[in-house]
């Protein structure tokens, strides 16, 4: 299937969210959650009970399920795909694991060259049980868009060469600095992978994709522009054609947020920490926002989270286009209510 | 002892350092490492066999010989005092540890007021160890600076609240949100402990002070303006009148920059996040910088350090004053060559 093929009218087409990423006028301020699928939702834990969650994320009974959850909760505006960024390593073979409370452990991390030959070309049958789940996710959800979800090419490498969870990623950086043209040939592999990942979701019929680069806030811009951007470009190049929208976000990514839209995004994500004017600002014109509300709001009286979200749709009063988002991801301990009431009360506040 | 009388000539008086702090002219860029004290160093982890982390902060000889270790070792241009965020709570009968691989550890984290009873006015006497390491320090330094060293109230209460490290400070959060005047109440009891600790350095001899708010780039703005700055204010004014340099530093805190300078900092460290001329712009005029290499740069080769040393001291050319630093702490991984070669480097590269 080419990508023109794929450019039918779809149900999705009209929805806030998509008007929203195309930066035309929309009836309300469309709202999704970042990890709004998960630990914080108990029917999320009953459906996971037993199950490791590798295996959940490659079962499409679940992925579907799991997927549909927030959806049905939350009155959200878009679904999300559910998976893990390690899924694509994990599809092609490479040794990893995703351990309860620690997160992706990799059994060889990449070191060296020799490494990188763990990393073979990822084809639509590696992956058969994406296209699976999102056949039956997009009979499922109707109007409503799925997003396309993968890990760019630093977030992952950076478990790929750590072995795991980092706080400071100094084996990745110290590769970067140490041994750039190394690096760099290990980006460009993830980056095919990565495309070749996002391709299968949208042929299969997601309506947007996000590329998550959560840990790429490590990175001072001069780096980023130098060892990361290319691969991250190469990616969202990669699935431009499809026309579908393609959001980039980062956790901490202050001073890469124009990079960030640079390297190819429709949409650029920003964290918490960046108000939105002041993002928008610095990622110039042409793109829309999505954002961003802290996650830890949320432990607050209801009042508080008013408050505090009525800051972030000031913020945005301007924008050229504006998806409503936390600035990272749903905290597994938060009480799902305050997301219920969150969208509604967005919702509200922004109907025209 | 009064402020003033502390305002003698002293033998640090026209170091660089201080030069540099004081934004007048200097014969070289002053060097100092943050946490250039500790596991990087052989001779620290000989010292320390047996002897527990807190127990190291409470030992006046062991203070004295691991401040001094990197001074011997790297001819930087200032000591830190050696101590930890914790000990001034530890030394007012807070009951805390630190705990080798995961940090400090609360017996009892502060969630309610009854809990704030645990913190009671700290007195010369509680830490008197620390007068009397800084009495053997400033005989043993002569002209070089030591600075004088505390945590921030945020970053202080991030470990109280939460009883020990975390990667979202999810509880604190949640307080500052849901009980904004028990927050308040909590920030400004240590401020008043923070002020109190560092005028017992000051008095003792310290030739200036670094604030540590290393957590508090979790924030955003707002909620910086209005629920930390006050209390990390409170500390720096404390400590105004003794006409020492007051640095100010905080991790990822790039859009802080101006608030943290505006909270009464003479010095502002920038993390690596954020290059120091663009740096200069947020902070505006009459501060110092302090920064910002990227600390695992030193795990690339020579060739690489130098280089991106470099970017660092361009982006430095215009600065009213700069003492050079890396964006965070020492790494205990890295190479203590790594650093007397920088500390070389960069004193050759700005001899004037």
């Amino acid at each position: 299937m080419s990508a023109n093929e794929t450019q039918q009218p779809s149900p999705t087409h009209d929805s806030a969210f998509l008007k929203a990423c195309r930066r035309e006028p929309v009836p309300h301020t469309p709202v999704w959650f970042m990890r709004q699928a998960g630990r914080s939702l108990p029917e999320y834990r009953k459906v996971r009970e037993g199950v490791p969650m590798l295996e959940s994320c490659m079962r499409p009974d679940l992925i579907t399920e799991i997927t549909l959850q927030p959806v049905r909760r939350y009155n959200v505006d878009a679904a999300i795909y559910f998976s893990d960024i390690v899924v694509p390593l994990k599809a092609i073979g490479v040794d990893l694991d995703i351990k309860p409370g620690v997160g992706p452990v990799v059994a060889h991390p990449i070191r060296t060259r020799a490494d990188l030959a763990q990393l073979r070309d990822l084809t639509p049958e590696d992956v058969w049980y994406v296209t699976e789940a999102i056949g039956l996710l997009t009979r499922e959800l109707g109007a409503t868009p799925l997003i396309g979800f993968a890990g760019a090419p630093f977030t992952v490498a950076s478990y790929l060469v750590e072995g795991g969870p980092s706080r400071t990623y100094e084996n990745a950086k110290a590769m970067m600095y140490g041994d750039p043209e190394l690096w760099a040939d290990l980006l460009d592999r993830l980056a095919d992978i990565t495309a070749a990942f996002l391709k299968v979701q949208i042929e299969a019929g997601a309506s947007a994709v996000q590329l998550f680069d959560s840990w790429v806030g490590a990175l001072a811009p001069a780096d980023y522009r130098r060892s990361v951007m290319p691969a991250s470009a190469k990616v969202l190049e990669a699935v431009a054609g499809y026309g579908v929208p393609r959001i980039h976000f980062g956790v901490g990514s202050g001073e890469l947020l124009r990079l960030m839209g640079e390297a190819g995004a429709d949409v650029v994500g920003v964290d918490w920490r960046v108000p939105l004017d002041e993002a928008a600002r610095r990622i110039g014109p042409g793109k829309a926002l999505q954002g961003n509300l802290d996650p830890t709001v949320l432990f607050a009286p209801k009042e508080t989270v008013e408050e505090k979200t009525r800051e972030v749709l000031d913020a945005a009063a301007d924008l050229e286009g504006h998806v409503f988002n936390l600035g990272h991801g749903v905290m597994p301990s938060i009480d799902p209510d305050a997301l219920t009431r969150l969208a509604e009360y967005v919702h509200t506040q922004t109907a025209r």
